[in-house]
């Protein structure tokens, strides 16, 4: 036995013990894709396990991440800090072996996976990074591929297609994935419902496509080596593969897919395969030794690396870019009204100049996102330097695309579009926060004052179903200081996600009376008064500030809060949010759904707000039926005080 | 001049004239698509305006909704209940000529189409009910096409691509899209982001695929009637156009594409066309006499479809098929502790017996959900009555194709997925709640306690951020007789979409000792008790019912209540909700996040639940770790009456 097949066996002992000890978990495709594993691993993946967060490593992404026991196995055996014990811990409270991969690059993991077809679309994110910072900093600093693995499952999700399509219009030579061709899904054969021509379609968007045995150890080899000789299009490697491979009753079923394969059934896999079957988590000592050697490459090619960062002149500015961020950004003043978007497109130039590392682009809709850096091109396979992607109309590929160029490194990225599709990129959404991941996204046309547009352009819920979700900050500035806050916020934070909410109309630029509290904090008292607390976010600020010079008209005199982000205002001590919020009836306005807001107001409250969806009008005839004029407000507040 | 070229002009000038007394819109789209528009509309589609809602109608999708002024034109022309007040009054509040189509069959109007490619995917799922409907009830009754407008954007979306993909590999012959291939999206060329081969892309999923000259009258009457004649492959007909078509100086510019041309480009437009520029909203006589003659066709197809129903033994089981149903779910009785996703999988059966048009599947997740159709098959282009539809790792797709079969009519579809994965969906699931469509979506693993799968599978603020979504219902049963209870209601239903969410793990049976409410009235008392009020929903009230048990044992007594469905409960009385939760400090507990729940337990008010992502670990762990026991629970409610 060779010592590659030595370590494939190891791995599919590996994989069948874990999940059976765990009584959960997939030993179907890590059985399936060793061999490929073993070989992409000790052959051709350039990583070093001493240091696995280097800049210049090549990135794997296993995108089925439910194949996990396969990454947490090559981990183990390439001296990266997943142990034997963590292994027998597979889906234990705590242990790094969880369900589906967790990032953490310290581990080797270079992303979370499980939902399908998100680490394919953040594999080309991350080739996309490559490409840019190669172009950028030249080959010396930046050389390194993306390698993924990919199933059935990622490529019937169409995001899988958007971020292929891109890849293929971007040519991006150093992108190549293995696709576990088993024929099989969790419902059974594949054949029940995707029964097109794999090859044909992304021969179709400009991939370069490869037909193999992924069990043939020679062929997958030369597959891979092919897949690097072709600079100017990713590569789609159809492995042809079994599922459960060496399984005697289970290999090529869906039963191996998802499920333990069961004491029996494992011992006599591990008969068939000449292992041990007196032992579990057995560990053949010349798989350690293959790839400890295989690994001791790409610690050379650390050495040689480091060796060209100490005569690069360009260095220092490639470190400063990885470094963290903490601008301040000035903007040319703002006086008159002026919506928030165009205030976001004034200040784009200055935060790229500011953030070297600022990279993205919209989903189609730059002019009305205004998210555009003047000083750089529109990136193409011509130019990979520039600045500015244009992502096509595929907010999902745009998600995960920024994902992956943040996972990368060395870029702050952001993707743009209207808030209301921001429900087609949700699954990326939610990873980018699951990840604590940087990522940046800016969502125009955040409430029905997008006007004629109409309810289907129209977020309602939107606010809620993002405040809702852990992790992520969602910003709703009212004017151009909240939105510079909203964008220094975003580069100031590290370990997770933040949304900007910017709008389509003008806004006012407020008048701050008050020195109770800043806008960093995410809630402040814009002006004060004794009667009632008025609160609101957004354009709905400067409505209540005016609905509170109504009612000061009758005696009545308001305190206005503004709760630009509530995930910042409810991290401050509680006196402080006590102080803020003031004692006093409470009353909120926001354009968008009512929801979650009287956690702020109480049950005494009265939150005014959107409980339907929107419609194709003029914005201020919108304001006035839906009761969103400081008029409406103001009378709205008499009648709750009145009671 | 011919008719049909005057139908064009007069299609062009409403469209111009609209979108600029508006003052925004999209006319690009209309004069691109106008010439194919008319010869579609006067040669192939089958529609009687008298009676809008035939049955057997040929369906329409304007996928690309943005040339909502298309849809509008052609529905005036041809008599259907859009007067040209209404055209004037485009994008207007209360005006049925909103800026993107919004469904109502009496105009004609097929579904609410805007967010990009959702047209296309609900015309897959039409032509799926048609197909199905026809093997069911023979082409004497089911004899229609579905025809479609798409756009580049469309195209780019990969909901087109999953939803193509099915549609291919089902081998729909009755459905015909006309890709509008203008070269143009809002930002520029399409050649900035979208470079494949479009034909060959569709001809490795099994489309059909022809190309013509959008503007060539007789070429699109051949690409229509060759999309006839092709029963097993659904056809794309590549329409090559200029958008803006006929403007001097804005044709084949983005500039068309989303504001109004202006007073001096329509001139030179008009005067270019041979139209008359010293008016608005022009419609030549012949082209209003020209699309009579057309539906004169239609209102002959129809008396012929009736003449047929007169004399068809079928026909009043179709016409039951289509009738509102009022469904009592008896089940087979249930003790013990079992899954709700279970009891879902035991009244399967009883369920599509009584609901003759119970359809639908799942995303490659049918053993785990539990919703299959035991006495029938999966459909196949073999078998079109299948009632069990495999969707693939597609649930976008499902989506989508659940609301084209609940457009269509005579069917009740559902889509079930794991919880988690409705992230995948949520456009799909606006546009159902949008639409007031009953659509019925089924999801399990409904909660962290999926377990070891970890925070990639485990849902969080889903919950929050469907409830949060207007006109959407979500039901969150507790046991058996809430699971029946809400899959009740969800056929109930005819004015909009209801979530039914299932466990994975195992629930006792709740013992109910109180008169107070009713399940269908979406909250209830479970048990009653004097100190404190305990309020949950799901695998949360037995856990409620057991720490109530424990906090007897300390002389605390409490009432329990089960809150299954807030938007029924909330659209009871006052009085009622009062009456239910009671005077009492209030606890709500909730595996999932607690925005939202303030508005319920009040200020004073407790709310336990999951303010974080969830974690790979065993149930029994996770609910320890996590403070979801009945201990923890008691703990928390006596600390926080102790206050």
């Amino acid at each position: 036995m060779t010592n590659q097949q030595l370590a494939v066996n190891t791995i599919k002992g590996l994989a069948m013990d874990a999940v059976q000890k765990a009584n959960s978990g997939h030993p179907g495709m890590p059985m399936g894709m060793a061999d490929l594993g073993v070989i992409l691993w000790t052959e051709f993946l350039k990583v070093n396990p001493d240091v696995p967060t280097w800049a210049d490593r090549d990135r794997f992404v296993l995108s089925n991440g439910h194949g996990s026991m396969l990454l947490y196995s090559l981990l183990h055996l390439a001296g990266f800090d997943v142990s034997l014990d963590d292994i027998r811990n597979f889906r234990q409270w705590g242990s790094p072996t969880a369900g589906h991969p967790e990032r953490d690059l310290e581990l080797g993991i270079e992303m979370t996976t499980g939902p399908l077809g998100q680490g394919f679309g953040a594999g080309v994110g991350m080739a996309i990074g490559e490409a840019h910072l190669a172009a950028k900093f030249g080959s010396g600093l930046v050389d390194h591929r993306t390698w993924g693995f990919v199933s059935d499952g990622d490529l019937m999700e169409g995001i899988s297609y958007e971020t292929a399509s891109l890849a293929g219009h971007l040519g991006l030579g150093k992108l190549s994935y293995f696709y576990d061709d088993n024929e099989i899904s969790i419902d059974g054969s594949t054949d029940m419902t995707f029964t097109e021509d794999v090859t044909a379609r992304f021969r179709a968007i400009n991939w370069h496509v490869l037909d193999i045995d992924g069990h043939d150890h020679a062929a997958i080899k030369e597959a891979a080596a092919a897949s690097m000789e072709v600079g100017d299009q990713p590569t789609l490697i159809v492995a042809h593969t079994h599922i459960g491979h060496g399984s005697p009753n289970k290999q090529d079923t869906s039963s191996s897919h998802g499920s333990p394969l069961g004491d029996e059934e494992i011992f006599l896999t591990k008969e068939g395969m000449g292992w041990p079957t007196d032992e579990t988590f057995t560990v053949a000592p010349e798989a350690l030794e293959l790839f400890s050697n295989a690994m001791d490459a790409g610690r050379a090619a650390y050495a040689h690396w480091q060796a060209r960062t100490a005569t690069s002149d360009r260095f220092a500015e490639f470190e400063a870019q990885h470094a963290p961020v903490d601008v301040s950004i000035d903007g040319p003043g703002f006086d008159g009204p002026i919506a928030t978007r165009t205030v976001t497109g004034k200040i784009f130039d200055e935060m790229a100049a500011k953030v070297p590392g600022f990279i993205g682009g919209s989903a189609d809709l730059v002019g009305s996102t205004k998210t555009q850096i003047s000083g750089s091109g529109v990136m193409s396979s011509e130019d990979y330097s520039a600045r500015n992607i244009a992502f096509g109309i595929r907010e999902h590929a745009m998600g995960t695309i920024v994902n992956g160029l943040t996972l990368h490194g060395g870029l702050r990225a952001y993707g743009a579009t209207f808030f209301v599709f921001s429900d087609y990129m949700r699954p990326a959404l939610r990873l980018s926060a699951l990840m604590s991941l940087p990522s940046i996204w800016n969502f125009s046309h955040e409430s029905i004052f997008l006007g004629e547009d109409g309810p289907t352009h129209q977020p309602v819920e939107h606010l809620a179903s993002l405040r809702a979700m852990p992790n992520m900050w969602v910003m709703r500035p009212a004017d151009a200081a909240e939105t510079i806050a909203a964008w220094e916020s975003a580069f100031l934070r590290s370990d997770g996600p933040t949304t900007i909410l910017t709008t389509r109309q003008n806004l006012p630029q407020i008048a701050r009376s008050s020195d109770l509290g800043t806008i960093a904090q995410g809630g402040y008292v814009v002006r004060d008064g004794a009667d009632a607390i008025l609160i609101a976010t957004g354009s709905e600020v400067s409505t209540m500030v005016d609905a509170a010079d109504l009612l000061e008209a009758d005696d009545i005199f308001c305190r206005v809060v503004s709760l630009p982000c509530w995930e910042q205002f409810f991290s401050q001590s509680s006196q402080y949010q006590a102080d803020v919020l003031g004692s006093g009836p409470r009353i909120s306005l926001e354009a968008g759904s009512t929801f979650g807001w009287h956690a702020i107001v109480g049950s005494d409250g009265l939150a005014l707000g959107l409980d339907r969806f929107g419609a194709s009008a003029p914005m201020e005839i919108l304001a006035e039926k839906l009761r969103f004029t400081p008029v409406a407000v103001r009378n709205a507040v008499r009648s709750h005080l009145d009671q």
